[in-house]
C-alpha cells in the first residue's frame, strides 16, 4: 500500500493532467503508471521529475536501449522492486532481447562481485587507470 | 593502503602467473592492475573471478562498449571507488565519448533519484507493469 | 512472512512485557508494532534496542518532528518497506503536513541524485568545503 | 583524481558562467565548488541539475536548515564523502549546532541499525501502520 | 511476479537438469528453488554461478554454518528479501541455533550503526589499524 | 580530514575518560581508536555506542572470532573504509588466518553477486524456504 494516495486522471488539476497527457504523448501509450499519479500529489515535484526524466531520457549520444539498460541496471543495484519491473518492461520494449537481458543480469552480477572485493580488500588505484579514466 | 599485500608477476606462483598472463594476453595490455594483484593471494579465488569475468565481459547479445557502460553504472551506484576509475578507463577505451559518458551519468543520476522516490512513497507495481516486464 | 514467530504480550516473560509496557507508555499507544515482537525473542536485543532509541529519539537540541524526519529520509535510503511505513506513520502523527512530507521527499530525491554524480566523477572535496565542515 | 577536468570560470562558456553566476549569487558566495565544475563539461546537466537543486532546496514548508539536514542524513546513508563534507558545512552554516549535529548522527545511526532488523526479520507490516502512513 | 519464466525440471534441457541434479545431489534436496529455475532460462548463467557458488561454499578454512552466517549477513546488509529468506532457512539447516541467529541479527544491526556513525563523522583510518588489517 | 575535532584522552573530560579506560581494559590495548575519540564530541553518544558494542561483542553464542568476520562482512557490503579496516584488524587479531580471511571475502562477493540477481530477476521466495527459514 502506497503511503500517499494515487491521483487519477479524473481527479487530477489541469497542471497535473498536462503532465499526464506529455508522458503519454511522449511515450506513445495511453495510460499513466503509478509513480507518477504517486507523485502528482506534488503538481510541482511531477511537472520536474518527468521534464527532467524526458531530457535525460531522450535519444541522444546514446540510444533509447542503451539507457534503458543502463536505468535498469541501477534499479537492480539499488533493489527498487517498482523500478526494475518497470524499466525490465520499458528494456524489453525499447528491443532489448531475452540474450541481451541475460547478459544484463551477468554483468551486474560480476560488477557487485567485483565491486565487493575491491571495496573489502581496500584496493588502492593504479595510477595509470586514474589517467585512463580522465581521458 | 590495501589489506593484503599485492602479489607481483615476479613472485608469483606458477598458478598465478597464468592467470596474469591470460588477462594480459586478452585485454592486450602489458600490465595486471592491482585488483588481480590483491586477488592472488588467493590463487583459487584469482582463477575463478577471472574466468567469470572474461566470460561475462566477452562480446555476445551485447557489445563491449554497452557491457563496460553498464558495469561503471552499477559501480557508481554502489559507490566503490577504484570501480569506477577502472570502468571509467575501460569504457573510454571501448569508445565512450565525452557526450556518451555524460548521458551515462545523467541516466544513473535520474535512475538514482526515481529509485528513492519511488521506494520512499511505496509504490505499488501497475499490473500491466508487471506482465509487460516478463516479456 | 517474517522469519521469527512474533511474540504477542499474553505469551511474553516478565522482562518482555516489561519492555512493551514502557513503549506504549512513552507513546502513549495501546499495542505494540510487529518489529518489537519480533525482536522478543531475544529480551536482551529488545531492551537494549528499545532503551537506545528511546534515548536518540527523545527531544533534545532537535525536535520529535525533525528526528521522525531524518530517521525515515534514512530509512528511504536504506530501501527498509517496513520502516518507511512506520516512520511516515510517526512523522505524520508529529505534525508532518502534505507539503512538508513532499518535500521531504523531494530533499531525499535530489540528495540521491547529486550523491550519484558525485561518486560517479569522483570529484574531489574542496578544500575550503572541509574547513567549513569542521565548523 | 576526478574522472574528468574542473571546469573554471575562466574557461567556461556563457552558458556555463550563467549558471555558475546564479550559484553564486543564490548562495552568497564568491567561489563555486568542483561538484558543479564536473558537471559543467556537460552544460545541459549542468543547467538542469542546478536548477532542480535550486528549486528543491528553497525555503517552503520546511525551512533550509532541516533541508540541509535532510540532504546530510541521505549523504551519510549513502556513503558519498564529499556530499557529507559539503552538507555538513552547508547544515552548520544554515544553524546546525554541535548539540544537533550529534543528534542528527545519533538518530541516522540508530535508522541504520533498525533498518537492517527490520530487514533481516523479515518484519510484516502491521496493517494499522500502513494506514497511518496514508495519513 | 519473477521477469522470467521459471524454468522446471520437466521442460528443461539436458545442460540444465545436470546442473539441477548436481544442485539436488549436491545439497542433498529433492527439489530445486526459485534462483536456480529463473537462471536457468540462460543455462551458461545457470552453470558458472553455481559452479562458482558450490566452491565458495565447500568446507574449507571456514565451516559450512560460518559461510552460510556471513552470506546471511550481506544478504541483510544489501536488503535482498530472496536471499535473507533462503540464507536464514540453510544456516538454520547448518545448525544456526536461536541464540547465534539473534546474535548474529545483533552484530549485523551494530555494524549497520557504526557504519553510518564512522562513514558520516569522516573519521581517518588509524595509521596503527591499517598495519594491523595488513596482517 | 573528519568533520568533527578528535578529542585526546588529556583534553577529555571524565566521563569520556570513563569510557576510554573501559575501552582499553575491554580490549587489553593501551589506546584509543579514532572512532571513538570522533563520537567523543557527545559523550552521551559515545557511552552508549559503547555500552551496546561491549554487549553485543562479547562471546555467547557465537565465539568472537565469529562475530568480528560477521562485522566485517557487513562493513564490506556497506563499503566503509575505515570499519573494513579496524574489523580486518580485530579480525585477524581474534584468530583470522590469511586462508580464512580469503574464503570470507569469497563468501561476500558471491553473495553480492546473487542478491543482485535474485533482486534482478525478482525471484518470488520459495514456499518451502520462508517455512524452512522461519526454523
Amino acid at each position: 500500500m502506497a503511503t500517499v494516495p494515487l491521483v487519477e486522471y479524473e481527479d487530477a488539476p489541469a497542471e497535473v493532467r498536462a503532465v499526464y497527457d506529455d508522458i503519454m504523448a511522449t511515450r506513445q501509450v495511453t495510460w499513466v503508471n503509478n509513480f507518477w499519479k504517486a507523485l502528482a500529489n506534488d503538481p510541482a515535484s511531477l511537472k520536474r521529475t518527468w521534464e527532467s526524466l524526458k531530457q535525460v531520457m531522450a535519444p541522444g549520444a546514446l540510444d533509447p536501449l542503451t539507457k534503458e539498460m543502463l536505468y535498469l541496471a541501477v534499479s537492480v543495484a539499488n533493489g527498487c522492486d517498482y523500478c526494475i519491473t518497470s524499466h525490465t518492461a520499458a528494456a524489453r520494449k525499447a528491443g532489448m532481447t531475452p540474450a541481451m537481458y541475460a547478459e544484463l543480469m551477468a554483468v551486474v552480477g560480476m560488477a557487485s562481485e567485483t565491486n565487493a572485493l575491491v571495496s573489502g580488500y581496500r584496493v588502492e588505484v593504479d595510477e595509470a587507470l586514474a589517467k585512463a579514466a580522465k581521458g
